[in-house]
């Protein structure tokens, strides 16, 4: 137990970013020849978009990688405010010389076709968020030797996984950029810290834990592992890497931010999502206009993140973030990596030195 | 530098946890005993008070021990819907068998009283929260040798402490139990988690950094110290210690709870502050009504907790505990440390045999 199966010398996997085209195959690639495991966002892509950046990846890399996808129950019948929400927009767009905004008919939902993309290209690792995948999904990918990969931001939801019989769990503190993993219907969005998450869900459930939220470097990393963690999962510490997709604009607003700088809206896609607080949001938040559910307020507020991330106009971009924006570096992947591994093993002898001796005395100078 | 000058064998202190005498004599002793620092909790205490508890302490230890005040910064002035709040409180007065809630005159602020019965105590270790202690308490502190610990909750906190002459921070994450000890004017209460802000601050200040937030066993404390921290304060984990004062019921309440069981609320104070989600919160929010400032929304619901505490009814009690309720156990103070000491040579070890084998394939079975 508690064993991931695929093969990675660095215990780190490269965050699955769903939006804009962050995940490209350069910075999946790099972060897998680097030891680590690299992720495709996949859930926005169609079938032959994830086919196409599988053989790009699979161009730059030998060693495994994921590809992560929405569940099928992240989609939610329309509700929220569509009026209000075209009249929030409308200024926007005009100011950013797009059309009107216009409610979208239908959005479509890609699960199946993704599903067969998956599969067809035989993904070693399929990493998955919102939910639970239905049953004959897990057993063909299980068929074909995947190792899959939930991910929980409660201990219910944890043990959720573990009986729906996924390999691993991704254990999404709060600390976390963009999208709340939450699947559980709760009181309200369950922000659990990771510090408590954590070994949580690792007392609960029998399967290796993922940690995630909030950690950027060697010190969280071994942080996650004295919790119990047998991997961790970071997002923004690779946002900011040369090879991801993200616009500069976006990149240095991440890189500038204070530790205290994110909130949680649903503004963007009508689901919980933590991100570096900007105009559009306090916008959203002023109007007090229900955003619309998700696809709905994705859809609906696409062309205006398209735009503004073309111009690099931040105040209507979705600066999806995590808190720990001050530790945030701008390097290649590859670099980020071996300082990551490099501070593993500082922050392994700091803390194994430290226990011999009176920890509250002698603390590092 | 970061050093904690007061000397500890285990870092570990018991945080300081305000309302309804839970930082018992007792408590704090067997803590302090156990080799790790007791903190009793002065902030709703008056002079007479603060000087009895003291002196019971002593006479249960000879070690060191802090005594933790609020900042005079805290104190508002009166907002909030008072008619709105006597209407909410109003049956729940009649329920319990209390007279009508009445809005006080006036609440008295025991800061100064505080402070001179601190000097002339001359406590070692003299903790504070919600903001900046005056220059010359602080002056006068120092002058008799104690070590001075603000709370922060953001970096640019950490720092204004720091500028202040603190001798340590305690960097309280989200994870935290109780109040938030915000003090910086903020755009809403910011809530980062431990594993991101510990090392936030920690790169951000030459001080000895204290973790605290959802730390409740060996794993989170060597997490912390991973992070940098060079100690971590615990309120949660000793909440349900025998020695501790809360109610049977309160503390029942906590042992019960699952990982997600609490949210911020002001109901109970005025101040943003964690607890177990009950009747009275819930009440709260559904009503609507904005709660008075602090100290005059504590003083309005002080007679509906007490009496709740005494009849054990824990839907109008504060139930103030952190995320890691799953994690907490019902043992002695001294049983606790014991266990944490173990604890944490047991992830120390864990981690460092991780160090040389690939970690993220081979994890604790």
């Amino acid at each position: 137990m508690r064993k991931l199966s695929f093969d990675i010398r660095v215990p780190v996997i490269q965050a699955p970013m769903g939006g804009g085209n962050l995940t490209t195959p350069e910075l999946v690639a790099a972060v897998s020849n680097s030891g680590g495991l690299g992720s495709l966002a996949a859930g926005y892509l169609s079938a032959r978009e994830i086919e196409q950046a599988t053989r790009k990846t699979r161009a730059l890399t030998e060693r495994p990688f994921a590809v992560n996808l929405f569940a099928p129950g992240s989609r939610e019948p329309l509700s929220g405010d569509v009026g209000a929400q075209l009249r929030l927009l409308g200024p926007i767009h005009d100011r950013l010389g797009l059309d009107p905004p216009a409610m979208p008919d239908r959005v479509a939902g890609l699960f199946e076709e993704q599903v067969e993309s998956v599969l067809a290209a035989r993904i070693p690792v399929v990493s998955f968020t919102f939910g639970l995948l239905p049953e004959d999904v897990m057993n063909r990918l299980h068929g074909q030797g995947a190792f899959v990969i939930g991910t929980a931001t409660t201990v219910a939801e944890a043990k959720m996984l573990e009986a729906a019989g996924v390999d691993a769990v991704v254990a999404q503190g709060s600390e976390a950029g963009a999208h709340r993993g939450t699947f559980d219907v709760p009181v309200e969005p369950p922000l659990v810290g990771a510090i408590a998450l954590v070994p949580q869900i690792v007392d609960a459930i029998r399967l290796p834990v993922i940690a995630s939220g909030g950690i950027m470097d060697g010190r969280g990393i071994v942080a996650a592992m004295a919790l119990g963690a047998s991997a961790v999962q970071m997002g923004t510490a690779f946002l900011t890497c040369h090879e991801c997709g993200a616009a500069a604009a976006y990149k240095r607003a991440v890189l500038e931010a204070a530790d205290d700088s994110t909130s949680l809206t649903r503004a963007f896609s009508g689901r919980w999502a933590r991100g570096i607080r900007n105009r559009f949001m306090e916008a959203s938040n002023r109007a007090g206009a229900e955003p619309l559910s998700y696809p709905w307020q994705n859809s609906l507020t696409g062309p205006m993140r398209a735009a503004a991330s073309r111009k690099g106009e931040t105040a209507f971009l979705s600066l999806f973030a995590g808190q720990g924006t001050r530790l945030a570096r701008s390097m290649s992947a590859a670099d980020l990596m071996q300082a990551l591994e490099r501070e593993i093993g500082d922050a392994i002898t700091d803390v194994s030195s430290r226990a011999g001796s009176p920890t509250g005395r002698t603390a590092p100078a």
